[in-house]
């Protein structure tokens, strides 16, 4: 748990941007935004920060709860919780409310507007809290970089398992499991594993399908652990790799390593993937790479900034993304590679342990 | 996978209430309508209802999957969907949009009220898809049976397998990687693990805590098997129960037969919460119980009809809803008992088969 000197310093770099956003209070509704901003951990809150005071609205299930959890103060109310915001904006006089203009739901705006008093206004606000989040702590490195080990432990462990016959959904439980085995509380995402042809449906749900002799294997996996993500994409070669598919691997490979060696502060997060796009266009397959090359990862797997190509942000030390090129053969088989870094001022940190060489089980 | 006279069905049935909505075509937003409406499971998608033609738009990592799973017309688009939308309306000549009021992020709202076309109106619905989806058919009652029964057995060797010493976060992995083995695709939500004390958090997440003798284990977990969710909490004792947790296990079990026992098509979704509250109040414990009896359950874990004191919706044959009521004694535990059941003409249907005797290990 951070100490909640990280939190209450979390809320004041938001609250230096209120005279610039013409607000006097901001209202969060996306709950990894509240997680970041006050340590609540539960399904159900909302929090309305002011300059002087931080309120967590939630509900009974959460009342112990959140007093463990929580540095600002707690309303805990029984049943839907805008109704007590609504009264708590009326009680505080605020009259400018920042509110999530891609978080908040249509239900809540409509809500809001027809409740709020008379003379309170919404400012509907982009990204107000995921900008903060997209430089990560020395603390929440730490924790990406645990998330990340954990992720590639488990992966080792798995794969010691692997056999030919075992069906992928066999697989995928194997992953899970050790990933919950080397400390992490779950999954950051569904994790897939892909064997044969079905390896060129980039987000492919682990199936009945037997794994086979002579045949790719993806598997893409994340861990959830304190709370952070990790993301790591390997595809592997059960038996021996037809030549065409070893030239392939080693093209996706170049082009990952081309987008990881252009990483670092200053530049445009557009680069690393037109250099990925450069290198697979060299081999003919830039036709296959039909995802963009990246994402930020934190409390969520896809945070900001984007890894694409029209993507103007510009990479801070502190960043922490995944480098994913892949290309995919309809019928036939896909490969992508992918590691979780860091962005540093000279280029980025790789966390993940894990080889890229071509690998034969 | 349902067969497509299924999904066009469903989205007949929408179509049925165009008319009285006056809409004449429908934007559905959240995923898990997606899914139900035309198949696609993809992580990204929006998919436009009008009664001549169905569209699913996606883009081009689910290319091949959405061909594969969906019975309607695709159209794949490289950047935002929104933008491919509005092209599709404008195309179309639509003039009332059907909006999902609780699901669209106001963000989506603000794009299409500035980019659909001058003469185009959106008309915000509540729940309409959430309606249909409340009651399930034949086929829909049949994965749910599947996944309570994969839950269940999971529950079953994960507990052959409880150790005193052994961290609620043992306990948790096991179970997951068991609900893995027996056939569900992951977990319906983060099992919850809770022992000793903590029990008495009713949503606590698993943590490092060594499961000691003599102490209340609260244990709520349920597996995602084809899309459907199921739900089931039990409360076990590791060594022998105080004589008081003995008393409070059978009022917990009382009030959640009790509630049980008022559900019935025709009966009001607040009936079986009252009737729990009655039974703990005969014991004292009504204060205790800071939660709703129960929930919908289906493609997502939490469905309509809530079950609580002020629902006013009328069960009908077909719903499954979880019955689970539950205690929380600050600092000293809770106890929670948790079923999934399907409302019949005269009555209902238990589908969880794990016993609800005080068990003790």
């Amino acid at each position: 748990m951070q100490s909640s000197t990280e939190y209450s310093a979390r809320r004041e770099r938001l609250e230096a941007s209120f005279a610039e956003w013409k607000v006097d209070a901001l209202l969060i509704t996306a709950l990894p935004n509240v997680r970041y901003l006050c340590g609540f951990t539960g399904s159900n809150g909302t929090l309305l920060v002011t300059p002087r005071e931080t309120t967590l609205f939630t509900d009974p299930r959460y009342t112990f709860q959140s007093a463990e959890e929580c540095d600002c103060r707690v309303a805990i109310t029984k049943n839907h919780l805008l109704p007590a915001v609504v009264a708590g904006v009326k009680r505080k006089k605020l009259k400018r409310l920042g509110v999530e203009r891609e978080r908040m739901t249509f239900l809540a705006y409509d809500f809001l507007r027809e409740k709020l008093p008379l003379g309170t206004e919404m400012v509907p606000l982009t990204a107000a809290v995921e900008t903060l989040r997209m430089v990560k702590s020395a603390d929440e490195i730490a924790k990406i970089r645990r998330s990340v080990q954990t992720n590639s432990k488990a992966f080792d462990a798995a794969l010691q398992r692997l056999k030919v016959g075992m069906t992928e959904n066999d697989l995928a439980a194997e992953l899970d499991f050790q990933m919950r085995r080397h400390g992490a509380e779950g999954c950051a995402f569904e994790t897939i594993v892909a064997s044969g042809a079905r390896s060129a449906l980039p987000h492919a749900r682990p199936s009945q399908n037997r794994i086979q002799a002579d045949q790719l294997l993806l598997i893409d996996m994340g861990a959830t652990q304190d709370g952070y993500a990790s993301d790591m994409t390997r595809t592997v070669f059960v038996g021996l790799p037809r030549a065409e598919w070893k030239r392939r691997y080693r093209a996706v490979l170049a082009a990952q390593l081309a987008a990881i060696a252009a990483i670092r502060a200053g530049v445009a997060a557009s680069k690393p993937d037109l250099e990925a796009r450069k290198v697979l266009a060299t081999h003919g397959l830039e036709k296959e790479f039909t995802h963009s090359t990246g994402h930020g990862l934190g409390l969520e797997i896809h945070e900001q900034p984007r890894i694409g190509k029209k993507e103007k942000t510009i990479l801070q030390a502190g960043m922490a993304i995944t480098v994913e090129p892949g290309i995919y053969l309809r019928d036939k088989g896909g490969i992508r590679i992918e590691d979780t870094v860091v962005v540093t001022e000279t280029g980025c940190e790789i966390l993940t342990p894990t080889t890229k060489d071509l690998t034969v089980f």
